[in-house]
């Protein structure tokens, strides 16, 4: 029978599949999931074989465990390694999600649950897509292996010394993955290059204790004003950051590039108004494309500090504190990043206040030219399925292990998503488009075809 | 027997009773303790009881109710009118507290407790220096009635019209409040001066939805952003308030007043260390207590908006929101004040960012004539219990009742504190010394017989 009528008559078996383990809260940040994270990999293990993968293995970690498993039985073919995470992000702020996002729900077209997009339900075509290849011929055209981590919502520590210590068994000819989006329903992309990450918490420390606003105003620090005031420093009014030397190592666009994002043709008064945002922000003189795919960036994700509550309570703060997230282009070096930031962090805190910086994640940006045979194959598949040839993307996100991948295995990664830029990714009513969910299987059976 | 001899005897039982009263935790500002503020008014009016007053009514009002009672059996003597509230503020960081706020331990010669110092350890000395004198005595040697509210952390908005409502009911010649606090162990205090304040909620909104740092970030506005960099332009880099017009009418501090301020020898150095400050920070040109007496403040008591777990989260937060209040001085008008503040908050918000402020809380400052012969019987009966003279302090609370009371009833307030300035007033491990709530009792009864 045609894969078509094969993913028809397979898929509310799939989609209850990928339910099941859609209700696993596998959140990676937070440690009283650590007993969902392995239930996670296990799913995902047992999926695995049921495809007919061989050699699943559970790899534990002094992280999150590493899933392995492989089907080597297309000598002389190229070998395929496919990457892909079991966890997920936080999900607050709960109150905010339409269903819960622990019980998948699916409502008009979409599936609603966190992770439906990022990345458990793009890993899932894959096992699914090979598992139907299997079923149908009883090989496949290539070979697979298939690597799948629990840490990439958390700066993927435990995958490098993996990598370094499996470089035979992980040795392949391009590795597939599926943790980006399509420009728009419809409209497949291909991504060449992903941003560097690098992240850290600022706390600033003042009094011993909370003091009474009557009592000690106006004679003591307050160290929401430190930190507020520290904060302020990072950013020029134009939306540009201000931290010496930041920009050092990000390329200049040049008329091609500038011709290439052009190219996307994206409607920003479209992508305002769906955001519900009175206007867009950013750097003078570059498009959002350009912004969000080409320059770096320097975000608070998050800032505390006293009461939260209903109603007043005239308090100092003796702590407030604060998350912060960069996305890298080029080649800024992240440890360099975080070293200049804590610098000008440094020069600019108030005068009695404590600073603390804590370094966290740290990733390269990775690129990739869209020539590459792989990428055209790539191209040449979702032609086939969507009618329409995919478009070349620099993607804003990292997926920190792209880089190390392509450095450390010395081969070619084929970014192939199926997700959409409006589904939600780490914040409430994450959901993915289920006309993606069955074109996304047809694709990836169509690339590993054409390989 | 002695009046020292009867509370010495009659002490255990005192305190069992307040710990009592402590251990109902009749937090205004949280609706869900509703309940718990009824069962602390009736607490409250049932030991009015048992000490001997009368007429004592719950008058339920559209907030919490107000507790009333009386002892009018001095005919020719002056009528006392004694303030006080029986609401406590939020007792959140709970972690941070040695015993729970609401299981009363007594540590040291120290009693632990939210609202062990404000209010209800002080008012509780009032109810039983009026026991203890109508046990030993049977008759009181002036007319008293109090008053005592449940709304006093949240603005005591029914307060007013009840005042208004019963002019001739709560007449006096003189009202007493115990809610402030002595200079330092040994060193009595009376208030002649309190801030007045004014309070606002920040809220600045951006997207319909968090969003993801890596696909949106450097195209969208951050409502993080907007939020540190509108709050960093309330001061400059001095302390000093930086809204147009927001120190109309705060008075210059006389030769005289300086000399004052002085008399309190408050040694600084003792005081930073004290709260583990690396230094006190305020107005250039004013010591401290000419910054928390005589000068008005802004402070941000909260911020947050955003991912505070554990780890990281790529998210550009949809919105972040501040908590404020105001110390005013002198003739600053607190609805004037929030208009100024709105002013430039509306004309510092980043474009594209929306803006929503709520102004909360009212109340002018208070001031009073320290040769006022009430408050020179008050200083005398210091004299008797401490052996030292009370000094006249302006202290940098509110209790935004003050003025108006002595403004609707035009009569002198007497306020007698107990507390010490380091209790941890609105701050975990609040406590209350027990030696000043010994002499406290002492010194209201002398306070009462001077009279």
């Amino acid at each position: 029978m045609s894969y078509e009528a094969y993913f028809e008559s397979n898929r509310e078996q799939h989609l209850d599949e990928l339910k099941q383990w859609l209700s696993i809260p596998s959140i990676s940040a937070l440690s009283e999931h650590k007993g969902d994270m392995q239930k996670s990999a296990e799913w995902v293990a047992d999926a695995l074989k049921r495809a007919g993968l061989e050699q699943v293995e559970i790899h534990q970690t002094s992280g999150h465990p590493i899933v392995y498993a492989e089907h080597l039985h297309a000598p002389g073919k190229p070998t395929v390694l496919i990457y892909g995470h079991y966890d997920v992000q936080p999900v607050d702020p709960l109150h905010l999600w339409t269903t819960p996002p622990f019980e998948p729900d699916i409502r008009e077209g979409k599936l609603y649950a966190r992770g439906a997009a990022d990345d458990k339900g793009q890993l899932f075509l894959h096992i699914k897509a090979i598992e139907a290849i299997l079923k149908q011929e009883q090989k496949l055209p290539v070979n697979v292996k298939l690597i799948i981590e629990g840490e990439e919502e958390i700066s993927s520590e435990s995958l490098p010394p993996f990598l370094q210590a499996n470089l035979d068994k992980l040795a392949a000819d391009v590795i597939l993955i599926s943790d980006t989006h399509l420009l728009a329903p419809g409209k497949p992309a291909i991504s060449t290059g992903l941003r560097g990450l690098c992240s850290l918490e600022v706390a600033v420390n003042t009094a011993n204790t909370d003091l009474h606003s009557g009592t000690y105003g106006g004679g003591v620090p307050n160290a929401l004003h430190a930190l507020v005031a520290l904060l302020a420093t990072l950013h020029d009014d134009q939306g540009r950051v201000s931290v010496e030397g930041f920009y050092e190592g990000v390329p200049e666009l040049s008329p091609l590039m500038r011709e290439e994002f052009a190219k996307l043709k994206l409607d920003e008064d479209k992508l305002r108004a769906g955001l519900g945002l009175e206007a867009l922000y950013g750097e003078e003189g570059f498009s959002f494309p350009e912004r969000t795919g080409a320059r770096p960036t320097l975000e608070l994700n998050g800032v505390y500090g006293g009461f939260q509550g209903e109603g007043t309570k005239t308090v100092i703060p003796k702590e407030a504190h604060a998350k912060i997230t960069c996305r890298l282009v080029g080649s800024q070096n992240p440890q360099d990043i975080l070293d200049k930031i804590q610098r000008h962090l440094k020069a600019h805190i108030q005068p009695g206040a404590k600073l603390t910086v804590t370094p966290r994640e740290k990733a390269f940006a990775f690129n990739i030219d869209p020539e590459h045979r792989m990428l055209q194959l790539a191209a040449d598949a979702y032609e086939t399925v969507y009618g329409t040839r995919a478009l070349f993307t620099k993607d804003g996100g990292s997926i920190p292990i792209v880089e190390l991948f392509s450095r450390l295995l010395s081969v070619p990664v084929v970014m192939m998503g199926f997700g959409l830029p409006d589904e939600n990714l780490h914040a409430p009513n994450e959901h993915f488009n289920l006309e993606n969910f069955d074109k996304g299987l047809l694709t990836i059976v169509e690339f590993l075809k054409r390989l």
